[in-house]
């Protein structure tokens, strides 16, 4: 029942992609003159002669790629990605283990930005270009999936956000993803030209504003600098960068209507107005929290926990302070935005503030119920009516994401006894964000979970990534039945 | 619009009432001529006269009770039995500060059990009676709020175990009510008197034997002794207990079928059979993690995971062991079912099995429907389609309990910085459980909880009690306008 052929066909074609990608990290490590242009000459030809092969195979497909087929596609291209990513890693022994690689990548193509590295300045420069570029490429997979797949197969409330295309078409993927395709990905590199141009004007190298861009718009979080973002002390650049994270949390289809003169319609939306008043509720706390616990000044104070706040509801993870080593009230406050996520069509992780918004709406809609037995009181967003279907599947949607975070945790304490470490792990892989707490924390590093521990948190990056739904269909018999 | 003259009025008699249990606990202490007598006397004589004073001021009231007085009622209910119940306490100095008494007899007549006594055994007969009896009280309300009251106010879902009962009939308290006071009280009685004759078969003094039933048919969980059941070493009373706080956390009127005969309609019951399956399936988890990481035999080993599952789920809060030394993915395991709560109709509190399975059920359903956009699934419990209505109450539940339990944790921890502990109060008291996390772990207590922090706890206490919707409605501007 499932068209095998146009899957090999798709792999193979995006293995294409990914060599090409590939080209653009070697082209930098040979302009760098490093010790890294073997390896990716190496994985460049692995990877476009796997995929060449794969396209020859699948040539012959027809065309047609039903909703079954797109829930293989997808999760298959996360994953074959981060396995022929990694190769440029492992060849020339800059990440040695296959494990630690493939976290590596998996945690660049998923836009998560959980890292291994304990030396990164140590690395030639078209490695680390590659890595942001993994999170780029992340992104702009993230904008097409969300705006146009995800939608189409009918995946958690992802339809409310796509008003302004037309609804669900089923088994008719192609003209929409191509259309959503071109619209957002030019905003996308609109963001990241424009946010390389003034880092570069605050004086950040432009290798290094290059990189960062690539992971701002990603919400990856992947730093060419160990110590992150708090290596560049400058004000003006930790506020671009904070703007620019803010921008790419935001649903890229609100900026192309912003960009296209329709400044009142992105305005009325209510997802971006809770994701501000969410972003400014947060800062508030925490900037007085920080200016009354420890010496610094409002604005010293306030950029702190502004850049947090955002960096975190964003899944960026950049960090410019240890979280860690704020009062732990502050740190809770900032823990629980690890649940919250950018907003849907964006490239954040996490659950998404429609669906935060929509739960809290109806939650406050039964007390009126409660009151008014008699009317009908139906949850409304973005002044429509929210169907009850929508509501389910939004409530699926979060309980799934609660049971598989405790239940992770409960797994992943087998292997890392203290529990806070053990959340924040779950929490940070499963929210796609970066830094987690405890012994995973903004300053430190993933390289001493044991290996066991690695594989499942890549899992768990993938399945936060492709919204849950897209990976457990495939653990449901009746998807592979007829 | 309120019928506030009702309302007095049956706060009138609720507080003879109270002054009448009270009695009983006078001729405790005059039997063992404790020094509690007069504490008793003068309590029972201010309870009575202001019961009498109220019952006159409202007695010409009409009995007309609307669905507004009935939150009013419930809720008033349970704060004043806990003013006017923590006298005894008070007036002898029993527990010297009001702070400490009044959250020990919320926590009494909410069925919780959280204590701040350092030294159970050196209280008078009379004093441990009255407090065993605050939750035995506790309990009679509970059941007949949570199988009559409840599900006439609409509240979350409660509608669909009391299919034998006719549907909510709002502003019609009052047959119902009586009717099923009556026929589940019985068994409430019933079971209480047959665990005192086996535990005082066992060897349990009969003194200690009364207050144990009491508390255990509450799913209260206080004790007569600091070290609560631990203190009993002998299995067959751990055994004895350990059934019949399972029966305390099984819907009552399922007990009241099995024992007229309906044996198969009661097994026939979807929340009862997850009940016993969610008890097997964790006491098999921790029986395997105890025998694995200490050296105890199998018996003991099981004795203890299932006394504490069933003392957990069903939210008694009775220890036979400190489950905080157990290794720590025990403790993650059993922490859990702070969460899961006894079924509903049952005296546990919590989020109660049936909710839970309708959340788990339409997850799983939803992967249904995304294979099969077309058909129409909803989810069935107890072979009945449950409505979207009731879906949606249900999920209301969930996310205010998830949201009220994270934005407490917060509160909480700055009086408590160990998040923990912080986690483990706020868990324990929202879910009326007693034993907590950390410094309230079971071989503690809450005595050194500051006051603000008693005074939290003890609204957490009565807020979970009261199914969360009956206290929040009281805050919507709604409720009080016309």
């Amino acid at each position: 029942m499932f068209n095998f052929k146009v899957i090999v066909k798709i792999m193979g074609l995006l293995l294409v992609v990914e060599a090409a990608a590939m080209l653009i990290a070697l082209l930098v490590a040979i302009g760098y003159g490093g010790p890294d242009v073997t390896s990716f000459l190496y994985a460049i030809g692995i990877t476009a002669v796997s995929g060449g092969i794969l396209f020859l195979l699948g040539r012959k497909s027809s065309n047609h790629i039903a909703k079954r087929d797109g829930y293989i596609i997808v999760t298959l291209t996360w994953i074959v990605f981060s396995l022929f990513g990694s190769l440029p890693f492992m060849i020339g022994d800059f990440i040695p283990s296959f494990t630690n690689a493939f976290f590596e990548t998996m945690s660049g193509f998923t836009t998560t930005g959980s890292s291994i590295l304990t030396d990164i300045e140590a690395l030639p420069h078209g490695i680390l270009f590659w890595r942001s570029m993994t999170q780029w490429l992340g992104g702009m997979g993230i904008i097409v999936l969300s705006l146009a797949i995800l939608p189409a197969l009918g995946i958690g409330g992802m339809q409310l956000f796509v008003a302004e295309v037309p609804g669900p078409t089923p088994d008719k993927l192609h003209p929409r993803i191509k259309q959503t395709a071109k619209r957002l990905w030019g905003i996308y590199v609109l963001f990241t030209v424009l946010e390389t141009v003034l880092l570069y004007i605050g004086k950040m190298p432009l290798f290094d504003a290059v990189c960062h861009s690539f992971t701002t718009m990603a919400t990856g979080g992947y730093s060419t600098k160990q110590a992150s973002i708090a290596f560049f002390t400058s004000p003006y650049i930790q506020y671009v960068i904070t703007i620019f994270m803010f921008l790419a949390g935001t649903n890229f289809t609100l900026s192309y209507l912003a960009l296209n003169g329709k400044l009142k319609k992105a305005w009325a939306n209510e997802e971006f107005r809770w994701y501000g008043f969410f972003v400014l509720f947060f800062t508030a706390i925490i900037t007085l929290g920080l200016m009354r616990n420890t010496n610094t000044g409002f604005e010293h104070s306030f950029r702190e926990a502004l850049f947090q706040v955002v960096s975190i509801i964003t899944t960026t993870g950049y960090a410019t302070a240890d979280y860690l080593k704020w009062p732990a009230i502050m740190t809770v406050f900032l823990f629980s935005l690890f649940f919250f996520g950018g907003s849907a069509g964006s490239t954040g992780g996490s659950i998404k503030i429609v669906r935060i918004v929509l739960l809290l709406k109806n939650s406050w809609y039964e007390l009126r119920r409660l009151i008014h037995p008699n009317a009908v009181i139906p949850v409304r967003f973005n002044q429509r009516t929210v169907s009850d279907q929508i509501m389910l599947n939004v409530l699926a949607f979060f309980m799934i994401y609660v049971l598989v975070f405790f239940g992770s945790v409960v797994v992943y304490t087998f292997i890392e006894p203290d529990l806070s470490s053990a959340i924040g792990a779950v929490a940070t892989s499963l929210g796609n964000i970066g830094p987690g707490l405890g012994n995973v924390g903004p300053a430190e590093n993933f390289y001493h979970v044991p290996a066991f521990g690695k594989w499942f948190l890549s899992f768990l990056m993938l399945l936060g990534r492709l919204e849950l739904f897209t990976i457990l269909i495939l653990f449901t018999p009746s998807f592979w039945k007829n």
